[in-house]
């Protein structure tokens, strides 16, 4: 091992920085599952969640990554052969379709171009012409992890309602959920798929289904086979705070302490942050002379942004070039977008000179690796970053 | 918050208490798991995890529990409708049987009397039987947690063979891992199903499947839908270091931590540590004028012992007496040995005197809680850890 | 690195076990020692340290050991060449003594030996016969960690009074603090020293002076020359919350958790926890028919106890192999005591299970080491353990 | 307690940013400091030290902060009343008198103007002189943490010898150590000074004397009364492992973590990036119109960077609107440069981007807080950093 001074700047769009705060609350014993101490803490825990997903329902917490998630909430509200409609958002979207179909549902994917949210009109459009209700299932990427565009889901909602369909509605937010506003219950979502490693601020290894009365409803109906994934147990036992196999103890201790800081924060102080983190990083790219991946301002995500390369090549070489001179790790394109673009990570527990410190190192890398752009990009973003300040230092005195 | 001063006693048949070596190496910020460095490790406990269950097949590692890789093992091998060739051995044999059923296997359970491992001669007969080959599986569990009975894998795969019967092997080393003798490759196993939470000092989260070529084989033409428990991407990108979707990290780092200790101690004196403990438990039964559950000797667990109380009841009100004066958790009897057992777990990050601080425990919780026995069971213990000791000694100075 | 499974048994008289929550307290980033944060955190620990000591009046709180804060008392009140009357208690007395010579002060050792604390009537009666006031201070060892007997303090508060002399009254409560009664204001103590790996449950790094008013007032005619242990910076700028020179603050954030700690178990719970713990170790001692150093049954200490080898030697021996076999530390005797005596310290963050398990490795050492002694201490001390539990489970019920 | 999302940006000249390896080391369990593995532990951490001094004799460890090593260098060679040379080259050199002062010795302080570091041509002076040899010591700060000014201490060497002075030489490292060139060996220096909480990346709570023969032949002579500083018993014990009175354990943990880093990265390529650094900063000041307060070129400092205010004053309300706005900690003015000046510690475990992250929350805050000045220093800044970093990323591929 040679030691590399100061701290690695993870700034892939997940997993994200963890605060120290949540790594030494799972830096404890691990304590009897079934035992009072537990109990408490996992009641405390499964209520606070539903802060977050902005429910009043039941949340289910598993031990497994976000894409355990993606197939919970497929098996237990389908059955073997239903379709599906999805829309194809990027690569995550992409893969939760293989995911499907994998697990032997149909699929039916309206075409994106990797640079748009979810089009709420043509899922409408689709939806109307499904007169025969063959359709079960609406599922879409609320934020799209490869691309940085967020889809207009309460727009999708209203379109679903237009058409007068009855197919549920699953909505991913992986790389939304506490980082970009999301309100499971107003918005009508019966599925909400989330995982721990982004907006909550923990490593990965717990995954999460927010449900809807309607969801819950569906299982009776739902023929897909599926035991680990199962809501049925957890419900009857969660709300005395117990799980139906052995949870994932010290991830939940961690869980318990990021939703503290979440409320401590404040979950509208906390988008407002990424808002802030995403306009200054667009500030920059702009500055640069590069081009946002998202074509759509409106859908902007507030976690991540995708940077098209001016050549339509060479990411790769310039992430290298970052992690080797300075320590940063970015985000990929992923499959088409491969080499294309790089994602700039800004979500989780980040700061603005954190952000300052990231924009710095894409623009010494630019340089670098020979990308060519223009320089004064850390000083767009800092001009939007110091603009905004002064409200919360405002904010603080008052 | 009370503080409760002293170290609470962790006695259960796992979570296990985890070492401040293994729970530090966690403590430590999430990396890239596209990167360089969460490449090197992944390959590293890639590798380690075979040597633990003795195998130089593929190990493949899943974020979940121990339950969720029941399901792996099944849903990876069979199809839909097969029969499945299952041992009664206590709960958790009852469980993975009812998991299998909720999957849409059929199942064929060999009666059992919680009181013994699974008995190979019946495996044997059962499959001499099946001249057709419709038992598709044998599923047996090497350690049963719920009754501290250990089932004689070697013996089955040898009553296997003799039955000249091509099922598959499937055996879950939960509680047995790294705590008790096992061999994957020797033994003839298809699959093992282990978690994290036991022998291997982690906190839950984690769980592993361990295969055999034709177990690998068996993929082709297993027709259970499946996806996030899939093989096939996990053995295409684990031998580069990657895994399909986002791995728990710091749980891995967790792992790499524990299997360098594992490596230290030996696996081979990790296995005398725990028969030496159990012995030494057993005969504190035994001084107290109690029973064990497991009722055969040569079957008696290196990782856990089962009490019977002596009047059939009251277990759980004794464990809550140990709780509440002593704060040591035991474990609990379940199903249909509730409250007529407790467990004591002795398994994992362990050592003599904890032993003889958990058995003064339930000495003590003896008396306050009006259970009839003798006392002198701690002594009893201590003669054979004494006995024991300067081996040990004698080694160190060597 | 070979790892040696299961927690180390450090029951030595100190440094005591840490807690994980003072450990992972301490596992934060360092701090701005000028800045609000640490601000509010010093005033907090400042005020709740007094709580500890039972005083209200100022305690300074150094980077450095229990060594130092010795000095410290003695060159904030003292002149070169003064006249400090000093009790034979045993090693720590005779240390402290060697301390106050070093620094050019006139010692008189009052002889004692080394199996009872200080004796308040000779104190008392030197103190008459010094018409002159020619001795200007008073020190005593409360707690004298390498005997295990208890000084009376208050009694020699009383004796310094009855003899109408004005010499300071300096305590050393390094082992006893935060686990045996102790109290700086009622017993009329001038300068109390104590250190944070004790009772107080830190590592060692930081130590102690609780002082008074007269203590206070004897800074202006002391002429000790002295800067870093001076208390006058401290006082002048302890109560804004800052300190003169860089404080230990890593080890402030544990004291600060500690400090909770004790709040939350209670002062009064912990002092007779320590008691109980004593108490079962004598039953031991006094079953294994070995013989408790300390020789005055009121003086017995409840932070350690020293146990006298039959043959009068052979006790490092024993400490040895217990060492060896059970990976358990405990105290050596010191100077005229050595191999004579071992110590067991029972102190700190400390529970029943862990004083079985301990009393186990002793008795289990004497075995091994052919040390001559009946068996039953373990059943002896359980019987104490089990006999005073119920109370405090009813406690915790009511 | 309210979460402030982000890690704080700690840029005060010291205490310095602790990695999470330091900090993960220090929180383990505390062992016997007369035991087998605290003496091995600590063998090591006694010779690796030597290293970072660059000397073959012994290193003094103390549990105290710096304050306390500045007493220990002048008690264990001094006797009451000696002169001692100093030299004004700032506010921590102002301190160091005072001390001496309260110590009873009498000092001599050549002048300085805060913007330079001592003159060795003015020692040299003075000492030629002193022909009667009245000068026992000479004092000098190496790099003063009030000034950012660096005393050229090989010449100081050379001037005292020039001298034919027989003067001890004694110096200050305590935030230059294992952050900028230091040879005690070579530069013929008696004492250096030193603290755990900069270079060497601890909490504060540790602190250092290297030492020269002359300075341990010295003792002898030296009639200044000391104990808890006294060199001889750690000379005496050290070199088996073991110190006279409780060492602070887990800080040597965390020295020991912090040695294996230091060697892993390497010392040359620590003062390098130092330098890197220091020299990024200076042009980001530079390119604000604003002025270093350090006016030698050859003097500038490595490991922080003092800077003053165009006005003559408002760095406080500067470095509080940075702290409100950015949650980033400055440097404050000392005495006479209070409100004048803001100090940017730019040394311990720190990187490129952290300081990118640095420079562009003073550059926001000048701007938030009004000061004139010009825009740009992030981009200068980053100019040297992107020209040094190619040859890094070069090494590091060969």
């Amino acid at each position: 091992m040679t030691y590399r001074a100061g701290r690695h700047f993870l700034q892939i769009p997940g997993p994200t920085n963890v605060p120290d705060r949540v790594l030494r609350a799972m830096d404890m014993p691990t304590i009897d599952h079934r035992g009072p101490d537990f109990q408490a803490m996992a009641k405390r825990v499964l209520t606070g969640i539903r802060r977050v997903f902005k429910t009043t329902n039941p949340v289910v917490i598993y031990p497994g990554s976000g894409t355990g998630a993606w197939e919970a909430a497929l098996v237990n509200t389908l059955s073997p052969g239903d379709l599906v409609l999805m829309y194809e958002s990027g690569h995550f979207a992409s893969l939760w379709k293989k995911l499907a179909e994998r697990l032997g549902l149909r699929t039916e994917f309206i075409a994106g171009d990797w640079r748009h949210g979810a089009d709420a009109a043509a899922i409408g459009e689709r939806l109307k012409a499904d007169a025969a209700h063959e359709i079960k299932a609406v599922c879409v990427v609320h934020n799209e992890t490869s691309t940085g565009c967020v889809s207009p889901i309460s727009d999708i909602r209203k379109a679903i309602d237009a058409a007068g369909h009855p197919a549920l509605f699953l909505v991913d937010t992986i790389s939304s959920l506490a980082s970009i506003d999301y309100r499971h219950d107003e918005w009508g979502v019966d599925v909400t798929v989330a995982g721990s490693q982004k907006g909550l601020m923990l490593p990965p290894g717990l995954s999460f289904n927010a449900l809807s009365d309607k969801a819950i409803a569906a299982q009776a109906g739902a023929k897909m086979p599926r035991s680990y994934w199962a809501w049925d147990e957890m419900l009857a036992m969660n709300p005395n705070g117990f799980f139906p196999s052995t949870p994932a103890t010290n991830l939940l201790y961690g869980l318990d302490a990021a939703l503290e800081m979440l409320d401590e924060e404040g979950l509208e102080n906390v988008f407002a942050r990424h808002q802030r983190h995403a306009a200054a990083t667009r500030a920059a790219v702009e500055a640069w002379g590069l081009e946002v991946l998202c074509a759509d301002p409106a859908q902007h995500s507030g976690a991540l942004t995708a940077v098209l390369m001016p050549d339509g090549k060479g990411a790769d070489a310039l992430r290298k070039t970052i992690l080797e001179n300075f320590d940063m790790s970015l985000g990929a394109g992923l499959s088409k977008l491969a080499d294309r673009i790089f994602r700039i990570g800004h979500l989780g527990d980040y700061n603005d000179l954190t952000l300052v410190g990231t924009l710095g190192g894409v623009e010494m890398g630019l340089k670098l690796a020979g990308v060519k752009h223009r320089s004064g990009g850390v000083d767009a973003a800092m001009a939007i970053l110091a603009a905004a300040a002064p409200a919360e230092a405002r904010q603080a005195a008052e």
